[in-house]
């Protein structure tokens, strides 16, 4: 992480984002060297992510050829135009977000009870009002799907997770900001301000207000 | 692709998601084979995405090592539960989205008067309101900033599109799945039918009601 002002080390915060997001991008390399990057709904159980697809496809070959995958997730907040800061120069546009990255290597899962774990986390996540029966190995109206389908987890190596919510930034153009925000107050810009006011640690009274 | 039902060819639809998404995921590979996904802002003219960034970091180094990246763009628009077309098994439960991967090569911008125009189509794309003195290499203000800004663009080889929206489904689920997103009535599910209806050749008009 190379600006440290914007780096997360609270886990809490990280499994909190994790948890309320539905889905993210999977990086697989191929046996040409090209990069391939694949949405993906997954879950996540403190430890490890979990997806499931087909055994068919592209990503298939590329996590036959080399299990090694980053995992990213990303999600904006507020679009920061520069006029909020400058009333002429361009520079300071910017976007505030939240991104975790995973490095890790994906396992094939095989057994028909894991599967069926792991299909029941992603379907408490994405489904978390219920309306089905258990998942489980040894229901019969189960067995035939859960052979079918195929599922694999990615065991982290590294996480690193990136909030970017103006920590940067001098006390007058964060103020600037703020007001900029609570002026346009678009659908996600009170709790832009919210997330500044959390994570800048000039702001968050820690240091008190004159800096 | 390998679900042909979901692919969309229509350039015009495509673009239309480029210009309305803000940020996609560059997939880029390391000296020691291992992939990163990166999230980026970027812009797109119609040939070229462009995006910009610092020197340092891992994403240069990547670059620097092989210029191939992928570059994808997702948006999720609704998760669809099981229960609605199924009362008892949670194998139905599916996840509605436009997605578009693009496979290119990155290069690096030097000009000032290239950079300016591609910072100009950033602005115009993540700042259309204006607010802004027009970023030219011959104003002096901007001079600075021109030059230590690092600028890139890719250029597509390829580019594919997902939109998934139920195009597999047969009549009468289909109809189960409108019924049930009309009484949920979530933020993006109006939206999510017009889309169904657009995009299911057999529900857009061309074949008629009764398959």
């Amino acid at each position: 992480m190379r600006r440290k002002e914007f780096a997360v080390e609270d886990s809490q915060e990280i499994e909190e984002f994790l948890r309320e997001m539905s889905f993210g991008f999977l990086g697989t390399v191929g046996p040409d060297g090209w990069s391939r990057v694949t949405p993906l709904n997954f879950a996540y159980d403190g430890q490890y992510f979990y997806f499931h697809g087909s055994l068919a496809g592209e990503k298939m070959k590329h996590l036959k050829h080399d299990p090694r995958v980053s995992f990213t997730l990303a999600k904006e907040y507020a679009l920061i135009p520069s006029y909020f800061t400058d009333p002429k120069l361009a520079c300071p546009a910017s976007a505030y977000f939240k991104s975790v990255m995973v490095r890790g290597t994906v396992e094939h899962i095989h057994s028909p009870e894991e599967k069926a774990a792991a299909l029941t986390l992603f379907m408490e996540k994405l489904q978390p009002e219920g309306g089905y029966d258990p998942i489980r190995a040894d229901d019969p109206q189960y067995a035939g799907h859960l052979k079918a389908v195929s599922v694999f987890k990615i065991v982290p190596a590294d996480m690193s997770a990136k909030f970017k919510f103006g920590q940067n930034m001098k006390e007058a153009d964060f103020s600037d900001v703020v007001s900029g925000l609570e002026e346009r107050d678009r659908e996600m810009d009170r709790e832009t301000i919210a997330l500044m006011q959390r994570f800048c640690p000039r702001h968050n009274g820690t240091f008190g207000e004159n800096i």
